[in-house]
C-alpha cells in the first residue's frame, strides 16, 4: 500500500514536472528570437499549462495523497522532500481566497504600466497609491498564510526558505558596518585603475567564440546545453540533460558577454550536476535562489575575475580581440576589471557596492511589512540611506526609488534573496564555500592558473549540486562549513581584495 | 442551449490546440540545436503531452459533445468542420483496440531498426518479416476503422482527405503515359547543360544572407516567424503568427539552401496566411499534406525555378557568391538550374523525373493492400518498374526498395499524398491553380520580372491559404478551377517547359 502512494505520486509530480519543462522551453524560446507576432499566442499556451500545474497542485487527488503520505512511515528521502514541496505549493495556492488572488494578479499588472509611467516622469506620488495596496494585499496574504516571528518571513521564505529576518538583520548589519568605510576608502584612494581598453570595439562573432571557449573551459557540457544571444541574460534548466545559457553582446563593453556569459554558467553548472535519481521530481533544480546565484557569483567573482584565472585566460581574450589589449600588463587589466565606484543605478554596480544597493531595499521592505515604515515615506528613506551608504544622493525618483519594476509586480522578499542573494546572500554563501573548499584544495589558485577549474567544480558539485532541491540552503551551509550563515568569509575577501587592488593603508 | 454547446466544444478544442502548439515547438527546438543528451527526457515530455492530446481526443467528454453536437442546428461553420474534424479523430483513435496498436507501436520502432541494417547490408529478405507484418497490421486496421470503394482508401484519407484510388489511378495513368518518353527524349537530347558552376564554393555566411533576401523577396513575414539551420530542413506552423522556416547549406551547391529555403518558405507563407478567426481550433492547420505542397512547390518551381524571377534574383545571388557566375549568362544558368537525369534515389531526383518515383511506389502499395501484390515479390518489381519508368535499374535494394525509411514506420498511404502530393497530387494542385491565376493574372510572367510576387501571393492567400482546413483538398481545386483533379496542367507545363530548354523536336 505505501508503496503505491509513493509509486502514485511519483507518476503524479513527474506529470506536472513535465508540463514545466515545456514551459521552460517556451521561456526560452520566448527570449531567443521566437516571433515577435506570436506573443498573445504564445501567452495563451503559457497560460493553458499553467492552469494545469496550478489545478494539479490543489487538485483534491494532491490533496488525498498528501494526506496518505502523511500517515505513511518508510518514505524514501526523494518521496519525503518531494512531499514537502507540493505540501508548501498547496497550502500556499489554497489558504488565498480565489477572488482576492484574481483581483491582485489583476492589480500587478495595472501597476506595472503606472510604474512604467511614473518612472519617466520622475512622480512616485503618482505610483504610491497603488504600491500601498499591493503591500496591504500582501499584508492580507501573509495573515492568510500565517508566519513564524516576523510576518515578512512568509515572503523570503518563497525565495529561500528558512532564511529569516533573524539571520539576515544580523548577518546585513556586519557587512553594512564594514562596507560602508570600504568603499569609502575606495572611493578617496589615490590610485585608480585604466579603464580605457575595455571599452574598445570587439567584434560580436569573435566575442560568441570566446564566450563559447570560456564556457568550455569553466566545464559546461555542450552536449548538455547550447548558448544563445539574449536581451536580458538569463540561465535555464529545463531539466539536468539540457540546461541553456544566454547572453548579450556590448561591441564596446565585451565584459557585458564574458562575465555575463561566466554569471550564467556557474548557474548552468549547477542545473547541469543535478542527480539524475531527482529528473521528474520537484526537487529537480536549485534549492533556492541564494545558492542558486551562490554559484554563478563563485564562478563570476572567485574565478571569472580572480588573477590566476586571467593568467590563462587572457592570451584567450587577446586572440579574439584585436590590437587593445596588445600594451596592457595582466596586472592592469584585472584592475581594471575590478574598478569599484558607487553609482545609483543597482544594476550598474560593481561587486562591492553592489550589497549596499540590496540592504537598503531589505531596510525598507521589511519596514513596510512590520509597520514601521509607510509607502509615503519611501522616496525620502531611500535617498537618505543613499547617501549614508554610498555617499551619493538621487536627484529624482526615477533613479531612486522608482528604478526598479520589482514591487510594481508585488515582488517582495525577492530583493534579499534573489538579487540580494545574487550578491548579499549568494555572495556570503559563495565565500563561505571558498572558504571552506580551502581547507580541501589549498591550492585553489595554481588549480585555477594550471587549468583545473574541473577539480573546483567537482568540489561543488560533490557539496552543492548533485543534491537539487533535497537539501535547504541552510542545511547546505552547515554541511558545509559545520556554521550557519556568516558573512565574515565575504568582508575578509572583498576587503583583502580593494585593499590590494587600491593600495589602501 | 445551443450556443452552450458550441463554447464548450471550442474551449476544449483549444485546449487540445495549445498543447499541440507546445509540442509544435519542442519538435521544432529538437532540430534546431536542442542538445543531445536530452533526447530521452524530451521523448517523455512529448510523451506526457500527447498522451494528454489523445486521452482528450477519445474522452466521454469528446464523446459527449460530439453526440450533442450532431443534434444542434444552426452550428457556425467553423464549429461544424472542426466537429468533422474531432470526430474522424475519434473514430481513428477508438476503433483500433488498445492492445493491438500498442503492439504495432513497439512493431514500429523494431522495424526501423531492422531496417536501417538491412539497407546498409542491401538484404532485404531481413526486413521481409516486419515489413509483412506491418501490413498485415495495417490491413487489420483498414478493416476495424472500414473503407469505401478500396481499403488503401482509409490510408490515403489520412493525409489526403476525401482523394482515393480511383483519382489517384486515373492522373497517374495520365502523367506516367506522358512522362515516360519525354524523360527518355531529355535524356537523349543532344543539348546538355553545363551545370560546373553551381557546385562552386559558397560561403555559408553568404548563403544565410541570400536566403533571408530571397524569404523576404517571396513576401515571407519576419516578424511571424524566424530562418534557422537544421539538418532536415522543414517549416513548421505552431500558430499562423509563429511560422518557422528551417533549411541546410551545402557550401558546394548553394541550391540545396536556396531552393530548398524556397520550397519551406512556401509552405510557411501558407500558414502566415490562414484566417486569424481560425486560430485554436482544428482548422488552423494547412488543409492537406498535398495542398500544402502545392504551395511549396509553386513557390519553388514556378516562382523559384523560372526564368522571369531570376531576371530580379540573379543579381542578388551574383553579390552573394564569390566569382563563380560572373561569366555565366542568365539563360545558361537557367538552364543549369533545371538540368534533368534519371536517378535511382527519389531524394535526388529532379522535378521532371520525380513524379515517376512517386506513381512507382503508388502502384506497389495500392497492389499490397489490394493483395494483387506479396511483399517477398517487391524487390524484383521496383526494379522492373523502375527500369520501365526510368530507363535505369538498380543494382543492389539498398539503392531499390529499401531506400525509404518510411514502409518501416508503417507509413502507408503516405507516398501518394505527401512526396507524391509533394511531386505528383501537390505538383498537380500547383499546376492548376497556375492555370487558374493566369486567368485572372495574365501578366504573371512580368509580375515576375517586376518584383510583383506579392500580387501572387495574394491571390493564393485568398483562394487557398486562409482557409486552412475549412475546405478539404477537391473543394478548394473544384472552387479555383471549377474541375476535379487533372494532370493535365502540370503535363502541359512540364512538356513545354523541358522541350525549349532541351530543344526537343
Amino acid at each position: 500500500m505505501e508503496n503505491d502512494i509513493q509509486k502514485k505520486f511519483l507518476e503524479y509530480v513527474k506529470k506536472i514536472n513535465h508540463y514545466k519543462q515545456a514551459m521552460a522551453l517556451m521561456a526560452w524560446d520566448s527570449r531567443t528570437g521566437a516571433p515577435k507576432a506570436g506573443v498573445p499566442q504564445r501567452a495563451e499556451v503559457l497560460g493553458t499549462l499553467s492552469a494545469e500545474v496550478f489545478a494539479m497542485s490543489v487538485s483534491d487527488q494532491m490533496k488525498d495523497m498528501l494526506a496518505a503520505l502523511d500517515k505513511a512511515t518508510d518514505l524514501s528521502d526523494i518521496v519525503k522532500k518531494s512531499k514537502e514541496h507540493c505540501q508548501k505549493t498547496y497550502d500556499r495556492n489554497t489558504k488565498i481566497p480565489a477572488d482576492e488572488f484574481k483581483a491582485y494578479v489583476m492589480l500587478q499588472s495595472t501597476a506595472e504600466s503606472v510604474w512604467e509611467e511614473a518612472k519617466e516622469k520622475n512622480d512616485f506620488a503618482m505610483f504610491q497609491p497603488y504600491l500601498e495596496e499591493l503591500v496591504s494585499y500582501n499584508k492580507k496574504f501573509i495573515e492568510y498564510r500565517g508566519y513564524e516571528g516576523h510576518p515578512y518571513n512568509t515572503l523570503l521564505d518563497d525565495y529561500e526558505p528558512g532564511v529569516f529576518t533573524d539571520t539576515l538583520d544580523r548577518v546585513f548589519a556586519e557587512l553594512k558596518t564594514a562596507l560602508i568605510p570600504l568603499v569609502k576608502k575606495v572611493s578617496d584612494a589615490k590610485k585608480q585603475p585604466n579603464t580605457a581598453p575595455l571599452y574598445a570595439y570587439f567584434p560580436k562573432e569573435n566575442q560568441e567564440k570566446l564566450s563559447h571557449a570560456v564556457l568550455t573551459h569553466i566545464g559546461y557540457n555542450f552536449d548538455k546545453g547550447r548558448l544563445n544571444e539574449t536581451v536580458h541574460p538569463f540561465a535555464i534548466g529545463i531539466n539536468p540533460n539540457d540546461v541553456r545559457v544566454t547572453t548579450k553582446y556590448n561591441e564596446h563593453d565585451f565584459r557585458v558577454a564574458l562575465l555575463g556569459t561566466i554569471h550564467e554558467g556557474g548557474h548552468a553548472l549547477y542545473e547541469q550536476n543535478i542527480d539524475h535519481e531527482l529528473i521528474g521530481t520537484p526537487l529537480s533544480g536549485g534549492t533556492s535562489m541564494g545558492i542558486h546565484e551562490s554559484q554563478s557569483l563563485f564562478f563570476e567573482k572567485f574565478v571569472g575575475q580572480s588573477l590566476p584565472f586571467w593568467k590563462n585566460v587572457y592570451p584567450i581574450l587577446k586572440q579574439h580581440a584585436g590590437s587593445q589589449f596588445d600594451d596592457v600588463e595582466l596586472e592592469d587589466f584585472y584592475f581594471a576589471l575590478n574598478e569599484s565606484r558607487p553609482s545609483l543605478i543597482r544594476i550598474e554596480a560593481d561587486e562591492l557596492t553592489y550589497c549596499l544597493h540590496i540592504i537598503l531595499r531589505y531596510e525598507l521592505e521589511k519596514g513596510l511589512f512590520e509597520g514601521t515604515i509607510e509607502v509615503k515615506d519611501l522616496p525620502r528613506l531611500w535617498n537618505d540611506k543613499m547617501e549614508e551608504y554610498l555617499g551619493i544622493r538621487p536627484e529624482n525618483d526615477g533613479e531612486g526609488v522608482l528604478q526598479d519594476v520589482h514591487w510594481s509586480s508585488g515582488s517582495f522578499g525577492y530583493f534579499p534573496s534573489y538579487a540580494l542573494g545574487s550578491y548579499a546572500l549568494g555572495y556570503i554563501y559563495a565565500a563561505q564555500m571558498k572558504q571552506a573548499m580551502l581547507n580541501d584544495l589549498p591550492n585553489f589558485d595554481q588549480l585555477l592558473e594550471q587549468e583545473q577549474i574541473g577539480v573546483i567544480r567537482q568540489w561543488l558539485t560533490k557539496h552543492v549540486h548533485r543534491f537539487g532541491s533535497l537539501k535547504k540552503p541552510q542545511e547546505i551551509i552547515a554541511d558545509i562549513t559545520g556554521k550557519s550563515i556568516d558573512a565574515k568569509p565575504l568582508l575578509s575577501y572583498l576587503t583583502e581584495k580593494y585593499s590590494n587592488l587600491y593600495e589602501l593603508s
